[in-house]
């Protein structure tokens, strides 16, 4: 079975997803997610290090989101309109993944590892984009400032997302926030 | 030695804080610490459960600082003038520690565990001020959003008063740091 599979990846993340729901991410071993999947181990590990990395990989394509949107912003962007931007196409990152980004979510919150780590690919984030924002002429301390205030109101939409129903869009909660935080931060 | 000692909480926090130093905190024993504080290891362990946690106590008085501050602010306080006001008195907490804190810095950087460690830590600190701002009768998602960026102040104000020289007072960075998270949300 060394062939291509069609949509490999998607299916052993699905898969992965459902047996850590079932058993724990803990219980749950790659010959379990390949079986689940109907791929090999070797295709298993074609596409993820280990089984840790299927809850991670797209963390990857977050980063690259925010980072892109930042570098591509028109020139006379301020420093909440670079974020506006950059949160948007993360948004768009997980956009169609509602289902996928509930379950992901509920096996993090059951394995403090898991969190841990989670909590540390944010802060791998947030330093990511100060940097982005740095190139793009803003100055310190607000571009670690709005780095992680972005970061901020991606996790509370993120946040509200999971709990809502199917048909709610992530970038309308992402807009919400925005707007929250303006008005928070301007009522001092 | 079972005699009370006076000020040993301190004598074994800058002893550790040494050790970790010079010698990094994997090779760091309880047996070092007490051996250098002049205390016993069963003195240490009145005060610390274990070596890590002579990094991580101070957080418990930190988030006491945060929620009592909120909890006691006057009736009429917006979301941002709760934070404002919980900033300042978790500021004081650390204000006099700037030696000490600049060393646990340097420990927590040079080791991803206790980064790890370090990042949950903050996280359990943004949930338990977003509960003391429900219980203030700010509604969510603000009360999430102004918890969130309240830490991100902090992060960043903490991260500059590391950097700066000894005179500097953190209270200012704090405040300079809300100025400039203000200017920031409201430039969009």
């Amino acid at each position: 079975m060394g062939r291509w599979e069609p949509n490999a990846r998607a299916r052993l993340e699905r898969a992965a997803l459902e047996l850590y729901t079932e058993r724990g991410f803990d219980q749950t071993t790659v010959a379990d997610i390949a079986e689940r999947a109907g791929l090999t181990k070797r295709t298993f590990f074609r596409y993820f290090a280990d089984k840790r990395e299927v809850l991670f990989w797209g963390q990857g394509a977050l980063q690259d989101a925010y980072i892109g949107a930042v570098a591509d912003a028109p020139a006379d962007a301020t420093p909440m309109q670079l974020i506006s931007c950059a949160l948007a196409a993360a948004g768009a990152v997980v956009e169609e993944r509602h289902e996928l980004a509930r379950q992901r979510q509920a096996v993090i919150a059951a394995n403090p590892q898991l969190q841990e780590r989670e909590l540390l690919k944010r802060a791998t984030l947030a330093t990511a984009l100060a940097d982005a924002l740095r190139e793009r002429g803003v100055a310190d301390p607000a571009a670690s400032l709005a780095a992680e205030t972005a970061i901020a109101v991606f996790k509370v939409a993120f946040a509200r997302w999971i709990e809502a129903s199917d048909d709610q869009r992530f970038s309308e909660l992402i807009h919400e926030s925005l707007g929250q935080l303006r008005s928070v931060a301007a009522d001092a």
